[in-house]
């Protein structure tokens, strides 16, 4: 699928962009960070949102925090559905695609899974993975039809639920946009107040980098980060690129990969006239990062990035997958079933992926950047 | 060799303890952060310090902070210095060994050699490893005889310098040690104001981890860790042990390092009756110890203890080398040629490292914890 050609985001015809929100899994604190997030007026004066989801969940989620429904509600795949149109500002912003009931094709979100305590089952494994597919459809659409979206927000799902509901395929939403978008070159990134990180490899064993870890994927790491910094209005990123090894190698005494691979690609991204720099070493970039001498650091691998990410912006970060057609976000947490249900969730996560899609979807549609289709 | 059987602490013969501590490199840092933390007269109150240096060095460094010089100078190698007897407290707290002129044997401390400007030198290399092997020669004297101490401390030195004086057989300060000790059995710790953490691994290749990690490394590093906490005065640490892959390896999904070495190791302390948990994800641990709910973070590499050190306790940390009969501390910075001889030095990480040697061996000597002979 390629970016549509005109300068309009899909699913903006006038002017807000509309914002595809899946709930995650029902029995996870997706609901509840979905229903916090959107409950600020402020947020839902900026764009229009299609939240797929359950309406028990969000209800009960709402009934907790003490916050009156602010949504339409209409029932997935009804013709009323099909119809919708989100209206304006206020309470018509907010549009919930209702999953409850047996569908026909099979796919249930039984108002009973929501009994059954917080934990992974197949039941809210399949309802969260059908949230994710229909957003990721919407997104697709043509801009202006009905239910199309600019822009992907996913609520948290569970792994393991995916697993028991035969999701297995699909270790995570990165993996599930990556297949139904038709491209491998999508790349995890974290946008904190003061961090921007993009992540080289991520969900594999530490080891198996040796396999994976070529010029091309480093480049593309960095041309992916660079572009999604762009997006986030940022001219002229400056980006700095870590090392692998200790001391980013110690000029080839602690290990070859920044020679042979890290430093080439760098080149490469510095002859297409981006502002790069290192390998530095993966230990003392963060602070220079963070005193704002650089926009973004390219992490090598999971930990790299995650640690200043998790030490530093615990309830604020956001994850960005980078190399999709359209924009998507998620909050840097996962469904904390230990606390779901309990009105304890912190929805600050949440709130930024939002603010961040709807950001990065305006800066899109109004031409600052080139996108990369896939 | 091993430990000395009494109660004294070497070096120790009257009460506060003796502490060795190298200059480090002429040209860089070392005698500014030396002077600058020594400048203390609470800090001098508490031990007795032999400095191995050069005089011009150390007093070029002093009339740049406007430090009026408080040490005692002998001439190493000279009768003087066999003689000599550290006073007891103020400016006689302080005896410079000057290594300034051509020495017998052929190592030189030329004070020309400080007028060459602050960078990498063999002759700078040769005086510094000197500095740190007659440290080594004085904690492994026997209690009370003349020039032993009970604890190092060592200002940085540089690596290319002590390879172009003919000692690239050491990469640095701890294998020297580990050397000259005879022990293999070493780990780099650091200890700062919230945080401390071993490394399991330290300096090398990445990839390279896959042939060094064993159940025995991981648990000699528990062992080690909770030996050095219990000499800080923790009398039942709490450790907790990092995965090696992302999420800790999910499982055995993201790599099986975790079920195969690190779940043994810990096992095996536990059966020991330390206080153990783990393997944690390398990206989420750190935000529970910097709450206090852990004494130690044991990591499985460089950057994954590195980064969180760096990003939070940059003036403050202190490198800890564990398994040595003797305390061994230093600042966790290098030779920082690029601000040398400028009076802009932070001695904050020397004057921590001095503090803590203090403080540790005081401990030692109170036979409060089991020491590892090698």
């Amino acid at each position: 699928m390629s970016r549509t050609p005109s300068n309009q985001t899909p699913g903006n015809p006038g002017g807000a962009p509309t914002i595809a929100v899946s709930m995650g899994d029902p029995l996870g604190i997706g609901p509840e960070v979905t229903v916090k997030a959107l409950a600020d007026p402020d947020l839902r004066s900026r764009a229009r949102f299609l939240v797929f989801g359950m309406s028990g969940a969000m209800q009960m989620a709402a009934d907790r925090a003490g916050i009156e429904p602010y949504w339409w509600r209409v029932r997935a795949g009804s013709d009323a559905a099909a119809d919708a149109e989100p209206g304006d500002d206020g309470p018509g912003g907010v549009l919930l695609i209702d999953y409850t009931g047996k569908r026909r094709d099979g796919v249930e979100a039984d108002p009973g899974l929501l009994d059954g305590g917080p934990k992974p089952t197949k039941q809210g494994g399949a309802a969260s993975f059908r949230f994710v597919e229909d957003s990721i459809a919407s997104a697709q659409r043509p801009a202006g039809s009905a239910l199309s979206s600019g822009a992907i927000v996913t609520a948290p799902i569970s792994k393991e639920a995916w697993s028991m509901a035969g999701k297995s395929k699909y270790p995570g939403h990165t993996e599930l946009l990556a297949s139904r978008f038709n491209t491998k070159r999508v790349r995890m990134m974290f946008v904190a107040p003061k961090l921007r990180t993009i992540l080289a490899t991520a969900h594999l064993p530490l080891m198996d980098i040796r396999n994976v870890l070529t010029i091309g994927r480093v480049f593309d790491t960095i041309d992916l980060g660079w572009e999604a910094c762009r997006s986030l209005g940022i001219e002229q990123p400056r980006v700095a690129v870590c090392g692998l090894n200790p001391h980013a190698g110690e000029a080839g005494l602690l290990g070859d990969e920044e020679t042979r691979v890290i430093e080439p690609a760098i080149k490469l991204a510095r002859e297409q006239g981006m502002n790069v720099s290192g390998p530095f070493p993966g230990d003392t970039i963060w602070r220079p990062a963070l005193a704002g001498r650089y926009d973004l650091v390219v992490a090598m691998y999971h930990d790299q990035g995650l640690i200043p990410v998790k030490l530093l912006s615990f309830e604020s970060a956001v994850n960005v997958t980078t190399g999709l057609p359209v924009t998507r976000t998620s909050p840097d947490h996962g469904t904390a079933f230990d606390i779901a249900g309990q009105d304890r969730a912190d929805a600050g996560s949440m709130r930024a992926a939002i603010d961040l899609a709807i950001g990065m979807s305006s800066e899109r549609a109004s031409g600052a950047c080139v996108t990369n289709p896939a």
